[in-house]
């Protein structure tokens, strides 16, 4: 790999219809022509921090040394919101300073955060509406073509965060626990590790005891709903094609109880 | 960059389901395996020649040169429309020879179209219904190992262009505009600059009057509908968390009136 | 061209919001920085191993020597199913053992199965439910870093294949064909090829008689049903403007009858 071939991933609430996402490709390969462009997604819901920041949680770890994140769910966009860069782990992270990057900030120790500030590396003019393509598409791909993280700007001690839910134990016996995310297909995905349940046990979410625990989708029946260890590293709760979100009328953020037998 | 490496950008109404995306990236692949392939979008409305031209209008300003566009919006596929390779400004464009490089014809002064009928860098067979495949991306492909655009066959000299609604002074204190697309969250983007407006003024769309003129979307309130500069230069008429296109029920090509007050 | 520079196409039903496709090309990317990566679909409707193994069958013969397709649509992930490499024509495949790869395998006379089994390449701990990043990617990347075929495990024999409709004459007027397929706008792909048809004929599919062939799509009139060359090789039967599975009632596997008049 020649010095100058970088990987930039990105996540976006643009969707795939319209021009933003690639309006964004053309003017970073044209300050970095060698980088390796991944999408991450581009259709987090409309504005939803929350769920940005959960789906680039469980991407970038996956991604090599010196790989760029390029975030931008910004419903901000022209206010007096930040701008961030963070060195963390080996990586780099370009979003608003509006929670985006929680998990990141929270997992990876050692993390620095940089305000961006300097405009000279933005597309001029900077557009009100449209900070992806003019201010965070280019100062990642010059952060690609090395310029230290450093010359964006001041380091920023304390960039924003939401509370992760986390959790807590209510009784004895009952340990308060939360959904963490929804996925595309209904699964639920809790902030329970395995490691976490007390065995016997049984799991109180929305009107529904689910007391079924399965090793593999493939191991639950046709309609059931069950607990399965999710690729994420938490207990997913699914619905054999079907939507435990559906069924149980749970959204992110939803309280969930363990309830030890 | 080695002199090989180059952009090509897709923009088609294929979707994102099928095979048909891929099959033509293979095709250029095969021809030149130093491709960086970027999708503008493979979900412009089928067959809306219209919304394809201005969705290619908005990408194609922000790759470097010598990127080449191949788009493809083809109702007529298999019928006698022509196709055309453009050089215009420093960039080329393969598209159908039907109104799809309207914009950039429009824009790019010095442009020149050549119909292509150098039927020996085609795929052979070549099917009646994916020139995609077996004619626009080959040719894209041969472009970017720099076979010569006046190679592909002769000059064109009035290659299709639909009309693009233009501004009209109806009376003193009356401006005809009109709506150029609409895009996937129902903001509608008009043919209207800042600098065209009046002040103070008040824009007729539908059967509603709007009086809200903000920087930026994060100034207007939840369900407030209002204009913006949008980041394609033209003002955009929008509703915060909201569908502006269903709110007014307008379409490309609706008329809207600015009236001074 | 560099001797790493290997193409990777993907095939998944893990739709286009998670994060899981970005996950798998990470990992990609850290054995292979090299690599290109070229999407064919990740709409497969979800464990819809027939319709992913109908894409890919579309896809695959476009892209050049060498590529490496890797395609998981995978509802037996985690259970007993075996996973394998495919070497056919000049091309790789790797893939559940799930019949995903049936159409390759009936075409590609001298393709050899793999059984993978080389556990020293899998990403540690191997998931549960994502063997896509934990199995099926590190594999297709070590393939694009030259690793020996048969160094992942033995020849599997009889990789499983599902009955590819085959066409039947249950008269000598009569041929007794199938559907092979519905693209996304409805089009209903046949098993039949435009040498198969007796002229004078019709087509009986569901309770209509499509008695129109075409040569190209622009040649139907609007909301026509009609018979045309698909771009596969095979007859589709089409709706301009329309969708003739929806009309039509019929999904893949439904058999259409040909009658010689």
């Amino acid at each position: 790999m020649s010095s100058s071939t970088r990987i930039i991933t990105l996540l976006t609430d643009f969707g795939l219809r319209d021009h933003y996402v690639s309006a964004m490709k053309g003017v970073m390969l044209g300050i970095n022509p060698e980088l390796t462009l991944v999408d991450i997604s581009h259709l987090v819901p409309p504005q939803d921090i929350q769920s940005g920041a959960f789906t680039l949680s469980q991407a970038y770890p996956y991604f090599p040394p010196r790989t760029i994140h390029l975030a931008v769910v910004d419903p901000g966009v022209g206010t007096s919101r930040k701008a961030i860069a963070v060195a963390a782990g080996d990586q780099f992270f370009v979003a608003p300073d509006n929670g985006l990057l929680t998990y990141v900030l929270e997992r990876e120790t050692g993390a620095v955060a940089y305000e961006i500030n300097a405009r000279e590396l933005f597309r001029q003019p900077v557009s009100a509406t449209f900070h992806g393509r003019d201010v965070f598409a280019p100062v990642a791909a010059w952060i690609s073509r090395d310029t230290p993280i450093q010359r964006l700007g001041s380091v920023l001690n304390l960039p924003v965060r939401f509370a992760i839910p986390s959790l807590t134990r209510l009784q004895h016996s009952l340990l308060r626990a939360a959904i963490l995310a929804v996925d595309q297909f209904g699964n639920l995905v809790t902030n329970l590790k395995p490691e976490d349940l007390p065995r016997p046990c049984k799991i109180v979410a929305g009107r529904r005891e689910i007391t079924h625990f399965r090793a593999t989708f493939g191991e639950g029946s046709p309609g059931e709903m069950f607990v399965v260890p999710g690729s994420a590293g938490y207990l997913e709760i699914v619905v054999r094609n079907g939507s435990a979100a559906a069924e149980l009328g749970l959204a992110p953020g939803a309280p969930i109880d363990v309830v030890v037998q």
